[in-house]
């Protein structure tokens, strides 16, 4: 079973005017070829692609753990952001029942195992309102929490850590408080791995090379999907099968790079929005994690020779059919400004039909006998014509079932073709020395020692004009 | 207690070259005059401005209908997609427990009443696995569904409601399940007022001149947030707050012509895309129901004068503090293509405090003693910052706290800034033609008579090239 992708709509010869002709795959060609090149340079320091191969040992040790601890619990937590909390949030609502911690124990048995499994939350704002409505609603003595943190130095995240170990050292008591964390965080660097080791919390490591946003095939999101019964091992195995799939230098033979090439030249065409847009409920994440992949990579101020190019696509998440409702006027009668990624599913886990009823009532009588199944995937075919008729680029992948296999697939479809994206544009993907300045600013206001300068050339501004006030 | 709106950081005295100047201002007032007379000249038409006024009746009726039915179910499921799902859905988000679904009953009481009230479902897609996943979750025969649909004729919606209905007469019967559901359409067209007279379904009014992104404080959100206990006059009441500040035809002395007049600026300024991202959980789903009222409201093909313009401006959902972890790179180093509205709360309803630990982690040491409320509030005054600093277009929404009337004003100010943003565009705001196309490829490709046309127009389109898919 093999994602698929479907590009015709992206060409000029169906979409007229605004689509991408023979011309603009010729221009590419240079940037092509060099960011080919680049990516094969560049492979042994990208430590997330061998993911899909060098963890045998560690999918056996999350394993053995999850089984240990699991049945003690009532819930996973994990206390991460951005990619931290993205990529689990995403693989759960794929994989999972939508309803998932709504559900009693004995029905959380994923994938039909006889097993059960604790229920699962990302806390990943530090919204005064979610720690405390979170504790209203579970036990926080019958959690695991799961602090993520790379650098071990994520304000947000550390001081969720920091609230729940008192917390949980006041009602248990040091030693039973100890295992209900568990750390996942860099192998050397910064204070998490000092913290895990002096306090003699279980730890499993990020490896080097694997930034937060490429992190969800590492322990990051192996370990929250381990503990909600997901078969992680099948995971890496689809993650392996796209790697196969990409190892192509040329993009009409590598799907990630066509991928990223259709996108380049929609941008160089002033498309500098994509839409990514599941018809799938269990696919919705799906958006949100790619946002983060997407956007956070590519956009820019310097490109890989110091030139000023403030360049970047920004990702907007939709949902078929819901947002037929409510964002496809824009997306067919506004401006020309897109690219318009449908992701489509072959079939759905389950079926469900529409009566025969009011046949004589013409704009209900057509559904009876109908599915569902058959409702969702003529209304996606149907904004597919919609939007090709308006000449909107558009573009769809398919994935034949969601499965452990095909998502993983798909996360590293994304995965690669954000980085070849990234070396078209002659940028680096891999950095955000963009998010520098607010976490500066952060620190001090609050008068971190070390940020007296920033604190002074904050106060230096312009005082705010209360004309502008409302 | 009144929205506030600081628009400091969108002009050129703060930002450099990509703000707003004098002389924008200058060149958008004939434009910005002629809106407020089209305003004024159609506000009889937009009746969706006096559902502050006049609703005594209809809230009383509703709130009766809730007294009585809330105690006999155990959920209030919505059947409705787009303006039907979406407001409802960002009003319980914004007023009710963040995890009220997984309470048990006698917890899910809203506003400190003594009474108890249903979980809340909106089933606004036509996945397969939806309806099925949902009735492993809950009991359907314990529910009341509310479909909500103005011209009957919304094949999502209807069609669940065919589902459903025959679900709940073969497990209750006939009489025992028309007492499970209640509708919400017009008055005297289309299908479902029909079937609702003749199958004795209680009903709500979707009022004459109130379309479905505008329909939020009519029965269409205001049944579902009776249902959860939310003080439904209290929204009305703040929505009226709000109307009484927007009376002014001077967009300096209205904040909601003010919003709109910055962000069509913006968009002559090559802005296309505008982000909504609230610093609260609270009011994340405003922004998607913003984005539906401002996408659908402005994504245009046609001006008021018949001229091709395909007008519009994108949308972007984002959440503070967690996408500053996700999107705020691509926002600062980006391309100068946004404006950021920042929407923040100065009062959060609980306060969480860090304890002193670490003291000697410089990165975690500054945390201790701090509140979240601290936290979030300076990670947000950071962001503005940083985006300032890098000269891009941002702004401050501020509630004081979120309560029904701060609510009712934010919805109504979202309201009155799309109208008039409308018009200063010269195009309708209150249609969209351009959904027509998707909804007639999907009849003809179920076969519905009447639509062989536009099958045979489908049929006749040059078939895709499978060079093309990979």
């Amino acid at each position: 079973m093999n994602l698929r992708m479907d590009y015709n709509n992206v060409l000029s010869s169906r979409i007229g005017k605004e689509g991408i002709t023979q011309a603009d795959f010729d221009a590419l060609k240079p940037a092509a070829e060099k960011a080919s090149q680049t990516m094969a340079d560049n492979r042994p320091a990208m430590k997330w692609r061998e993911l899909p191969y060098n963890q045998a040992e560690i999918v056996a040790g999350i394993k053995a753990y999850a089984a240990e601890m699991k049945d003690g619990i009532d819930a996973f937590v994990v206390l991460g952001i951005g990619g931290s909390a993205l990529g689990p949030m995403a693989v759960q609502q794929a994989l999972n029942h939508p309803f998932y911690n709504e559900l009693p124990r004995e029905k959380r048995t994923a994938n039909g195992a006889a097993d059960s499994f604790p229920k699962l939350y990302v806390v990943d704002n530090v919204d005064p309102e979610r720690l405390v409505y979170l504790f209203q609603t579970i036990d926080p003595t019958r959690c695991l929490f799961n602090v993520i943190s790379k650098s071990g130095s994520t304000s947000e995240t550390m001081s969720q850590f920091m609230i729940i170990k008192a917390l949980l050292e006041e009602r248990l008591g040091k030693e039973a408080a100890r295992k209900r964390i568990v750390c996942t965080t860099d192998k050397e660097k910064g204070n998490l791995i000092k913290i895990a080791k002096e306090e003699d919390y279980k730890y499993f490591i990020v490896p080097d090379g694997v930034g937060g946003r490429f992190s969800q095939l590492c322990p990051v999101g192996l370990l929250p999907a381990a503990f909600c019964g997901i078969d992680i091992g099948g995971l890496l195995e689809g993650a392996a099968q796209m790697d196969e799939r990409c190892k192509s230098p040329c993009i009409h033979e590598n799907p990630a790079y066509m991928f990223a090439a259709l996108h380049v030249m929609a941008l160089n065409k002033g498309k500098n929005v994509t839409v990514v847009m599941p018809y799938a409920d269990s696919l919705k994440f799906i958006s949100d994690w790619f946002a983060q992949l997407w956007g956070e990579s590519l956009g820019k101020h310097f490109d890989l020779d110091g030139n000023v190019v403030n360049v970047g696509q920004t990702p907007v998440k939709a949902l078929g059919v819901t947002d037929q409702h409510s964002q496809v006027q824009l997306y067919a009668e506004g401006p020309y400004d897109k690219m318009i990624v449908l992701l489509g599913v072959d079939e759905y886990r389950e079926t469900i039909t529409i009566p025969k009823l009011y046949e004589d009532m013409p704009s209900l009588g057509f559904l009876g006998g109908v599915t569902h199944n058959d409702l969702i995937k003529n209304e996606q075919l149907a904004t597919e014509y919609a939007l090709t008729k308006s000449g909107r680029m558009n573009m769809t992948l398919t994935l034949p079932r969601v499965t452990p296999q095909t998502l993983g697939q798909l996360l590293y479809f994304f995965e690669v073709a954000t980085a070849y994206a990234g070396y078209l544009l002659n940028i680096d993907p891999f950095d955000q020395p963009g998010v520098e300045e607010g976490k500066n600013a952060t620190y001090a206001l609050f008068g971190r020692p070390g940020y007296e300068a920033k604190k002074a050339e904050m106060d230096a501004a312009p005082p705010k004009d209360d004309k502008y006030v409302m």
